[in-house]
């Protein structure tokens, strides 16, 4: 069985990987920057889109804003971008946002930015796969019935690439990012190239007019303020992502902080090249996009009309419909990026859960790679909470959408604010005139940085609360109380644990009573006796629980007959129950000497097959539980293996690993213990002396 | 947790009961009847029915078969009562059928009756169950639209009944049962009177004709016979049950075998009553049924026409209409006593699963009697079982009866022939001439009986099998291939474990290797070298697994400051696991010198609540399993019980043994080991001495 689930293993994931190949999963910049910024490049797919979708809320009046507020989420990306850069150079360790805030700001503030983050990793997994599914049912409408089980197969895909480690999930990602990046780049240059020579593309909608909705027509002062307002935090879900390399830093080629500081500001460079692009061209085009296409004027039949995409808009009118080779290239590349937008999230989720973990605010079973080094708990997490958001909601982009971006913006007001104070700190001790004004530029742009942003979450909060984004600030609150309290229990275990005083916790008992327990005289049984028996105890007695008179007695007479020194004692059940009285024994011993130790000897056949163990009573297993939560017991399992085990014990790892040419000795010693040979030698002078032999 | 879950379980369940309680629920004769009689006596409710229904496929023609079938039924049940009773007194522990056939047939036939049996006890309860939610809607036709949650419902009512125990059963059945009987013989005994006096009672379908069905008009031969022969086979659900009585003898007072006979004898009386009864008067009221309304001559409106059985048509006709108070009690006492017909199974297939279990043909929990001293796995089995059928098959009688009274027949056929080699292995011992004489005539009832119910048994396979009878057959003949499976299972364990030189098996390895495994330097890691250390190996060695470089480093360190002299021994692991090395290093070591034990000690901290755990590697509990697979190998937990832990320890039974006045020393020794003092005494001279100490 174990070979059977280890082979599916290894066609899944390939091969275990040992610790020494490590290095080798580093990415140099040109597979870093797919990793990690595919999610902040694919959101160019849909950022002009959002602000263009809520300004035409007043019908074209207000359009001529949209420059502006492109060149507002350019700036602000920029800030971002650089401040992110100071904190790969001063953070370089992958805790990203996390480590800022937690140093600047204390503890608690860093766990709200964890919190936070964790939960829009998982939204970006959600939107980014939903809307890639999205897009495939755009392109194959013949799946349009199937959307959440798509959506779940492209989850697991990314899992099992994910599970499989970082650098093949790079160079799969790598291929179809660059695609996007070149394929928008050259729409882009092409459209204003024809615009130049007075050829200038028309979009299909350019020759509608947009009817404003009730209420929204002429604007002023406040309400005009706030339209353009959305606008531009609908426009800021292009920085989604930006996170991310911050927080992978450790995942990149040495130097780490320099290679990761330049892979941010390309990616920046990019992002930024794109959307300018974009949105210049879709005013060019005269890109009319609106939220109800009833809206648009000079249109006949608005309720069996399909709006395209800017992006779709674009390409068509470029490359001269949407039945060109350009046209189509485009648009796959568009609805793959999106999905592989969601690869970002599978590798920064794992990584921060990681840092929380051995920060002890996470399971420490999140902290340890697996067998191709990489984080394969937290993906699996990932992928599991994601999987489970996707059938919830359906897979709906609409609904989902809510949740989401929430988290960023909560990550980067909060960093921002912590940089601020990181600058702070070191004007306070560095007296260098030059290093002091480029302390002051930079606390300059945070401060600007955190403002901006924190205005942004405020919008953010207050129009989207009640439309779905309460259940990402519930997640994200019970998390941020749930790491509260992992790392309440951790810290308290530790300090139960912590050694005072060495001498006296290795001083052995006195005396060891051994308690062997006999349900019937078997060869398991004589075995657990024989083995009691070298381990010379001060006392050793045969124990049995009497269940059942009739048994009770044969047992008497097979013991008399046996004719062993080894005193048998029967314990009376009146319930038919065999763990009570036998732990209530023990306790009666531990009463009577104290500083005593009991050893319980429980003789065990192992069967090979699963339901074997379903034909015998698991009362060893429960008694040895409940024997666990008895003070000063030694529990000891001697086991007896029947012939039908005998096929599970080849499975252990190294023996495969001798099959493949590794030397059994791939898990030897590395360091002999003194005086003794490894592994068990012969000689009464290997090993330690037992402290009552020594001299 | 656990006192909640015991409290639960006490207030459906009751008190725990000692074992010397087990005489107490000894069933006296007149709650035995009840409790192992309803189901043949319920099956008068429909036996007569079932009669009519095939005779009049043919018409009102063949209905003068009616009383010649009533006697063959009645003249049946006579001779299988009769030889039941002589296997009462020939078997009285219990096994009925099987053990006569297993006795005198072989095993192999034994278990053919078993298989039967079990799948005929499971059919009981959906059946009977199934039957009594018909009546109950009848009754109630409010409940129509839920008949799958009623019979659930009524199956959990019956399980929680009988997990209370076997005489609290008994009573709660008694009067439902006495009931029943009392309305049925009034009702009969009303109706002749009346016929007596002249004023006959007149069913309300003694109006119409009936329409005989194509090619049913005029039987000859063969077809005629056919006819008849499924008629009575028909009738013969009536005998459904009676073996309950002969596999429920060890519920009986003492003297048991006398007891069960007489209760047998009462119940067949009082059965026989009632069918000749019912079908008297059936004939007599001229009661016309037919499996299809519309065969009805002189009805106007057959498809609106809800044909009432034939026990509801004599009543309404004896009593004065179908709102008559005699009327109702009938109805009622019906619908009742067919939902209580189910506890039979109840009380039948835990018994018997429970003496297969002990003949090792089914699992040995199946043996084990619960807190309240009855068959508690047996019952659950079969409530599940029962349940899944009345769930797959929607609870409906039409489709579950089809694979019934199939298995009651084989038993009759194979106990009644294994009773005639019986009386053949007695006559051929037996020289005393009254008893040869009484045993001829015994062997000539019991194969008159097995000639009869083997002609109905094959009668009810060819008109049932693709009705859904495979069903049954194919689950009996699984049950019978898994029963053999698991009997050789435990044969193969029993002598692989018999202990052939108990000298050479008590003999202690000559030395012990303890290794104790250290993943960082804390209390419970000191305490099991503590331990280990006051078992006096003969080499002890501190093992860590090299998982992670940092940390290793860090416990070297750590080792180091301890200033023991137990070496730390670090094995490689390049692919970050612990089991695989651990385990291989053991083999190792017991490759190097196989007669040595090695004694592997695992330090472990144990936490009290169950999220705990997630928070903890389970590193030590797949070490553990694993580890019990290499031979030569103990496996030591030694743990160390955290604060949070203590709240769980109190829930042994013991505690509240002592809670409820009970002396703490309930569980005590029953008889002290030679020369030692009870749980543990200080004096080195207590307990055995261990064999290099003695001189």
């Amino acid at each position: 069985m174990a070979t059977v689930t280890g082979l599916f293993k290894r066609l899944l994931l390939g091969r275990a990987r040992r610790s020494e190949e490590l290095g080798e999963t580093l990415l140099p910049k040109r597979l870093a920057l797919p990793v990690f910024a595919s999610d902040p490049l694919s959101s160019v797919a849909y950022a002009t889109q959002e602000i263009l979708l809520v300004l035409t809320l007043g019908g074209l009046a207000y359009v001529y804003v949209t420059p502006y507020l492109a060149a507002g989420v350019i700036g602000l990306m920029t800030v971002v971008v650089l401040s992110y850069r100071q904190v790969v150079y001063a953070y370089p360790s992958g805790g990203g946002s996390y480590e800022v805030v937690s140093t600047n700001l204390g503890p608690s503030a860093g766990l709200v930015v964890a919190a936070a983050l964790l939960v829009d990793y998982v939204m970006t997994v959600a939107v980014s796969v939903a809307s890639g599914v999205d897009n495939v049912i755009s392109a194959l409408p013949a799946l349009a019935g199937h959307r959440v089980l798509l959506a779940l197969c492209f989850v697991a895909l990314l899992t099992a690439m994910n599970l499989r480690g970082v650098r093949e999930s790079g160079r799969a990602f790598a291929a179809p990012t660059y695609l996007f990046v070149g394929a928008v780049l050259i729409m882009v240059g092409t459209g204003l190239i024809r615009y130049l020579m007075g050829d200038a593309p028309v979009a299909e909608s350019a020759r509608y007019g947009v009817e404003p909705t009730p209420g929204s027509a002429q604007l002023t002062g406040l309400a005009l303020v706030m339209l353009v307002l959305r606008a531009f935090s609908s426009g800021c879900t292009a920085l989604t992502g930006v996170e991310a390399i911050s927080n992978g830093v450790p995942a990149f080629r040495r130097p780490k902080p320099r290679n990761a500081a330049a892979t941010l500001a390309a990616m920046g460079a990019i992002a930024v090249a794109m959307f300018a692009g974009v949105t210049t061209l879709a005013i060019v085009a005269k890109v009319h996009i609106v939220q109800d296409p009833c809206r648009l004027i000079g249109l006949a039949d608005c309720a069996g009309y399909t709006q395209r995409t800017v992006i779709a808009q674009l390409a068509s009118s470029v490359f001269g419909g949407s039945s060109s080779v350009g046209f189509f290239v485009v648009q796959a590349a568009t609805a793959l990026v999106l999905i592989l937008a969601a690869n970002t999230a599978f590798n920064g989720f794992p990584l921060l859960a990681s840092i929380l973990a051995q920060d002890r605010y996470l399971p420490t079973q999140l902290h340890s790679r697996g067998d191709r080094l990489v984080y394969s708990n937290g993906i699996l997490v990932l992928a599991v909470v994601a999987g489970a958001l996707l059938f919830g909601f359906k897979a709906d982009v609409t609904s989902l959408i809510h949740l989401y971006i929430l988290g960023v913006f909560t990550s980067f007001t909060l960093s921002q604010t912590g940089m601020v104070r990181h600058w702070n700190r070191a004007l306070r001790t560095d007296p260098d005139p030059a290093r002091r004004r480029r302390c002051r530029l930079a606390r300059v742009v945070n401060a600007a940085g955190a403002l901006v942003t924190g205005l942004v979450l405020v919008i953010v909060l207050a129009t989207k609360f009640l439309e779905g984004a309460w259940l990402a600030v519930l997640a994200a609150v019970v998390l941020w109380l749930m790491m509260r309290a992992i790392r309440r229990h951790y810290d308290a275990v530790a300090a139960e644990l912590t050694v005072t005083d060495p001498r006296a916790d290795l001083t052995p008992p006195p005396r060891v009573l051994a308690l062997v327990l006999v349900s019937d005289v078997h060869k398991p049984t004589l075995r657990a006796l024989a083995y009691a028996r070298a381990f010379h105890p001060d006392r050793l007695q045969a124990l049995t629980v009497d269940a059942d008179r009739a048994a009770t007695a044969r047992l008497e007479e097979q013991w008399a007959r046996l004719d062993t020194d080894i005193p048998l004692t029967v314990i009376d059940s009146p319930y038919r129950e065999i763990t009570g009285p036998v732990v209530e024994y023990v306790r009666h011993a531990r009463r009577t000497s104290p500083r005593d130790v009991v050893g319980v000897f429980i003789p065990e056949y192992v069967v090979g097959r699963w339901w074997e163990n379903l034909l015998h009573n698991q009362t060893a297993l429960w008694l040895k539980s409940r024997l666990l939560f008895t003070p000063g017991v030694m529990v000891t399992s001697v086991p007896w293996q029947l012939t039908s085990s005998a096929h599970v014990r080849p499975t252990v790892r190294g023996a495969g690993a001798v099959r493949r040419g590794v030397p059994a000795t791939g898990y030897g010693i590395r360091r002999p213990p003194r005086g003794a040979r490894p592994g068990g030698g012969p000689g009464p002078g290997g090993g330690a002396p037992t402290p009552d032999r020594s001299p």
